[in-house]
């Protein structure tokens, strides 16, 4: 099985580490060199272009945001220029937007698309233990599995319209910027009664709230650790206003995001802001006073 | 032991069921008297007064809202005509103001008290799994710990300001408001591009979400099962407001317990909506399109 990564940040890098762990030759390509040569250190393979990263069976992308997508896939001509037949998966968290038009793109150009945008932070990508929500047709999702499933601990099989998996994606981070608002708001009100926050957050986040998200973000959101960053303000507020877009395009209205967005602004708009965790939203909730 | 319950809704009652259990004589107490002897047939000791059931050595009481605790406790003067030394323990969810006058008054009248606010709904009381937060004076809550902690699958010690417990269990009502709006803005999104509830629940609420709150509200949602209410969305409205009425106290202000305030409002205008779980908040959200 031949596959390559574009997109070595730190969710691309951690999930091409696993896979050279478990034996499977990998094929990298960033706009940026540096990472590229760490990785050909690790084993990697290196190419000279997205064309060339194009060459494999399976091509994974890992890039940040539409803009780079749309840089790096369609404004360069790349996925044009591909060969019929090859499967590209999409893990990132983009717009629902996008995500419709590169469905429509890749179908038009005989390639194979699979949306599997994922959830779990770099040591998690690292280790295998991802989330993966994929769909897509039949069989470019089964040409993908066998990579999919080694980078998750649970593949999500989502049907064949790619942009529901990218919906899901859009409402889960969605449900944890609702998450770790409204820890922030109820760690207000308990310390304004004298409850400090990591008693709050202990019980709570042990009991009726005893999930991954609220132990995590609770966690930073009782010792006020905003940094360095593992989910970013900035990334979080990127993904707000995806979900305000989607939202939007249907109609529909979403208070509790609304609020997200303004918090995440006006969070933003604090000094040193670029280097702060999503978790810091807690600090505007606790700032609302008189 | 001796042991009184005063207030035998669907919680009082299963505590007293759970205490019965475990072999403690329970004399009980209610305002309203088919309860009252149904207990009796399962071993409970009628008590012909508040005065009465005043004559236990720890007293606990379980009323609906703040107005049953004034009614029952202060307009009544029971309070004032109960032997000294008499341990009230107040498990209710009561306003953070009622909260300080109560420690206030008991201290007044040589009584002891402790605020208990408890999680879990009558199945879990009546089996002995709630969680009991629990401040009060020292003396006042070693007496009455035998009896917490048989009500309990974790009693959690907040100190000595019984307020302290009444803010933390508000603050935890909140929070699950909030993980309820959330849920339904998050499910009329992912429908909104063909996805459909049961799926976006599952992957959140077993992974991300992994909590008896996502699990439990996210089953009903759903399911769009919304009735027999287990916790009403007329109470949980209550709440809502005692949670915005505590953090105005102070001088806070909590965006998202206001829009949990503006969508409950909308849900109990709908017909038939006294018969509604909160769980039916998601369809205020639902109902968002344009």
């Amino acid at each position: 099985m031949n596959v390559s990564m574009i997109g070595l940040g730190a969710m691309g890098a951690a999930m091409v580490r696993n896979l050279l762990a478990k034996g499977v030759t990998v094929t990298v390509w960033n706009r940026s060199r540096a990472i590229v040569d760490d990785l050909v250190v690790e084993g990697a393979k290196p190419a000279a272009s997205a064309d060339e990263a194009f060459e494999a069976d399976i091509v994974l992308s890992m890039l940040a945001h539409d803009q780079a997508v749309k840089d790096v896939l369609l404004d360069s001509g790349v996925l044009a220029r591909a060969r019929k037949g090859v499967v590209h998966v999409n893990l990132a968290t983009i717009s629902a937007a996008l995500a419709g038009e590169l469905a429509a793109l890749h179908a038009e150009l005989g390639l194979g698309y699979v949306a599997a945008p994922v959830f779990g932070r770099p040591p998690v990508a690292q280790a295998g233990g991802l989330n993966v929500l994929a769909a897509g047709a039949p069989d470019a999702v089964a040409t993908a599995m066998p990579v999919l499933e080694m980078l998750a601990a649970k593949v999500w099989p989502l049907g064949e319209d790619p942009v529901r998996a990218n919906a899901l994606k859009l409402a889960g981070n969605f449900m944890i910027v609702s998450a770790i608002e409204s820890m922030g708001e109820a760690v207000a009100l308990g310390e304004a009664y004298g409850v400090p926050a990591p008693e709050l957050l202990d019980m709570l986040g042990s009991t009726l709230f005893a999930a991954p998200i609220y132990k995590i973000y609770g966690g930073m959101i009782a010792e006020r650790r905003y940094s360095p960053p593992g989910f970013a303000a900035e990334l979080g507020l990127k993904d707000v206003r995806l979900v305000l877009d989607a939202a939007e395009a249907k109609g529909l209205s979403m208070p509790q995001a609304d609020l997200a967005e303004a918090s995440l602004e006006m969070l933003l708009q604090g000094e040193g802001a670029k280097d702060l965790d999503l978790a810091a939203l807690a600090e505007i909730a606790r700032a609302r006073v008189e």
